[in-house]
């Protein structure tokens, strides 16, 4: 049994759902070790989220943060709009997707579906860089 | 310290909110042997989800189904429509409910709330049959 | 290699978003013995959830119940209505939102960010009070 456990940082991105499978997987490539096991990839942030979803065709990222739009739109009676329109918006987006993923891991790969790979949804129009925690458990090889 | 990991199928359903929870659980009995512990239940798709919630009454399945129709609608100005209407908002609705489950074990038990079961959230017209992997660690008995 | 649960009680709350961070962690004082691990935190519930969001500004709280409202309304067309209008909105929130946490231990603290805390979303107009099983699992300092 062994711990293992990283903060890492996501470039700075605009708003939209982006694909970060690799550069996640990159910055630790301790994952390769376990044998089985499983990822936590925690998102230290309120108004980002962590989604699992298709990793092929980015019209799929294009489409979810329009549809995100419309769900969460700037236009709801919010209170809390000093940070400017996107903010709560992100915050109830954050909420509703999750900033925390649990995947197994399988003979060192992370063992997500053949469609599947990790989203940035980054809902601030001028967000920064992100950092994550990365915590890798299980049996070595 | 134990671990262990089983790739289950989910026999294929309509479009719905489907009860599978005695269907996961019976093909991983080694749950049983856990003093203290947690599963993770991770679909390995993008249009569908597993979702916790009420496994007593019908109605409340198709309610969840209707009502996620309603907050995910197919007309909604999708770019991505190849694979019919259905596939888009199968998308959102996987990002959003989730596709990744972690239930403590307890005294070889899911831990889970009398009214807790674990649905199968099936967003295609036509899916297949749906690959699940769990995972179990914890503490034998 | 260090396994501890216990389940704990988050007094009853009014209909809306709380912030329980603390509540949580002033029951579980043992998450400081660990180095570096991960702590879970399951509502055995299915008509509330549990949501990492900001911490700060109680403003937040209102916008986040008072979207939530708007996007579950309670005049969807439900056929389960037996427990009141509030119920099957419940269900759909809990559903969406999700009902467990998993947050990683670093150094003896949940290591959430500056402005992450975690919230009680209670969907109900009189709820009781509510069971949250806490697993805590890692290497001990």
């Amino acid at each position: 049994m062994s711990w293992f456990q990283r903060q890492i940082r996501l470039q700075r991105r605009g708003k939209g759902c982006h694909l970060v499978h690799d550069e996640i997987v990159k910055q630790v490539p301790e994952i390769r070790d376990y044998k089985v096991g499983m990822a936590n990839i925690f998102l230290q942030h309120t108004s980002a989220s962590l989604m699992l979803n298709e990793n092929c065709d980015p019209d799929v990222r294009r489409d979810m943060n329009m549809a995100l739009d419309k769900i969460c739109p700037e236009d709801f009676p919010y209170i809390h709009t000093d940070e400017g329109p996107d903010d709560m918006p992100g915050h109830l987006k954050s909420g509703i997707i999750g900033v925390s993923l649990n995947i197994p891991i399988s003979n060192g790969r992370l063992a997500t579906g053949t469609w599947q790979g990790i989203y940035l949804c980054e809902h601030r129009n001028h967000g920064g860089d992100r950092k994550v925690v990365v915590t890798l458990q299980g049996e070595k090889k």
